[in-house]
């Protein structure tokens, strides 16, 4: 895959995706004496980057297939996403969730018009049932990362960010599943050969981290972490994110819990914004490992903002911030 | 002045100012059985619609005059939009304020490089003195609404909204100074007769509303607020600003403070940011007397978020919220 793959996603998605803001970080800068930019993902409609991946997905398979029906496994952004780009283009949605998924997320779901089909206690059986169900009504499955033209609506970040801002010297981006960071690292590696691409993952998990330390894709013990856009497992199936990530980013840095609730009541107090764990990891890690950037122009995205203010109220209260 | 104008404007600002989302508002939507959708000034690059009206009156100046040098009174958004923007174009801003301004607010203007001048204790000597500074020093005063650049800059608002959302029926905005309101409404009511032209004041003020009420500019007290920045008197030779508030918004509503405090715990909770008082009050408007909004698509100014995490919490606090 690249950048022209995405190129072509920026084009097909312009109707449903926000060209979000780049937004300087001026407290950021002074601390770190660097030029800071957040890419606020959180101003997608859906609060979340996820709405790029699904709507590219979507609209590129009615190309060439004849559908109005698309499954996804997910009761977060992904879910969201696929069930709002399904509202937006008058389709069905049915969202498959564990039966853990607690009711507020079902019905952040459901508010987008889509069916939810609520089955297992793993999220590889709610994957399974959104196979068949795919299957058996002839339905659209649409995968939350592993698959080119989700890569490619996620990299149209990439494509945007250098539009915005030509002379970044690092981008940084969250890593769960990869899909979001290897489209930004397609897309702004082509664009430009110098910028340094860096990933950070919850200290809680990081299948990609660990796959890539280990040389292969393994599997990782999912554990609950403030960022819980994060954990997860690859499955060992894994087709494209792990080798792009492998190949195209520099480092991937685990962030402990602490600098991810501190960085989220930072961008609270000084951005005046909330954003959810995953999309203020990159923020920690600037915050705790800013010094090697001074002097640089840098490009961080705040993937999004999916967090109750009750669950974002526990964060600062055990964190005691 | 009209919708032309406007057009141009926007033409000009494109490479300072962002085009920002204008945002579905999902719980507020289902609340009011109506679409309802914010503009978010509040991710511009300084976090306030000001820097549109800035940019447009220094650039257009700009094609007719040789100067290197911009004056300002204002401690507040369109101090900072000057000063950014000078910044921005590489010349030189000075900015006066009264001997009343906190540390924070200079120091947040002279991150961008502009001089600060100290001067008297009232607004009307801080504009005396900016207005001698930019005489004796050759410099381009910008005055912070009304003015026909100023008022078109703030009107790229408008024409935005309607280009995201051509079917709006009501737009509601802040009314102070009534640049941004006036603005707003040429580009609106030109591009759609239609639409429903609400603006919202603070109860402690309201200096366009007042003089509505009285046919002509009066002078009016100006009392602390939550929503800082509206309270304020237009002075009595304003040439704009009143009149075209007066013949083209369909009403003006004072909003009791707390429900400008109600609205910010609102935004925050539900749309994860924070609003400065001026910035929430259109939104209390909108939760307080929603119901004639029911069915209706309905785009909201959010015109900024210039307010420090003590501030906030300091509000939150005194209304118990």
């Amino acid at each position: 895959m690249n950048v022209a793959a995405i190129r072509e996603a920026a084009r097909r998605v312009r109707d449903i995706v926000v060209t979000t803001p780049l937004k300087p970080a001026f407290d950021l800068s002074e601390r770190l004496q660097a030029e800071v930019y957040l890419k606020l993902e959180n101003t997608q409609d859906i609060g979340s980057f996820k709405i790029r991946g699904a709507a590219n997905a979507i609209l590129k398979a009615r190309e060439t297939e004849k559908f109005d029906h698309v499954v996804a496994a997910s009761s977060g952004n992904h879910g969201r996403a696929v069930a709002y780009v399904a509202q937006k283009l008058g389709m069905h949605a049915t969202i498959c969730m564990t039966t853990l998924v607690p009711k507020d997320k079902i019905a952040a779901i459901e508010r987008f018009g889509a069916r939810t089909v609520i089955f297992g206690d793993d999220q590889n059986q709610a994957v399974e049932k959104a196979l068949a169900t795919a299957s058996e009504q002839g339905a659209v499955y649409v995968p939350p990362f592993d698959h080119p033209d989700v890569i490619a609506g996620q990299g149209t970040i990439g494509l945007e960010m250098l539009e915005q801002q030509p002379e970044l010297d690092t981008v940084i981006a969250p890593v769960s599943g990869g899909g979001l960071m290897s489209g930004v690292a397609i897309a702004v590696r082509e664009l430009n050969a110098n910028v340094e691409i860096i990933g950070v993952t919850s200290e809680l998990d990081g299948a990609i981290l660990e796959s890539i330390e280990a040389g292969k894709v393994v599997m990782v013990q999912e554990r609950p972490s403030i960022a819980d856009a994060l954990p997860g497992p690859i499955p060992l199936d894994n087709r494209y994110t792990f080798e792009i990530c492998r190949d195209l980013v520099d480092k991937i840095i685990p962030i402990p819990e602490t600098s991810v609730a501190r960085a989220m009541r930072y961008v609270l107090d000084h951005e005046k914004m909330v954003l959810e764990g995953a999309g203020a990891a990159s923020l920690a890690f600037v915050l705790d490992q800013g010094d090697e950037l001074r002097g640089k122009k840098v490009g961080i995205v705040c993937s999004g903002n999916n967090i109750s203010a009750e669950r974002l109220r526990t964060v600062f209260q055990d964190f005691g911030i």
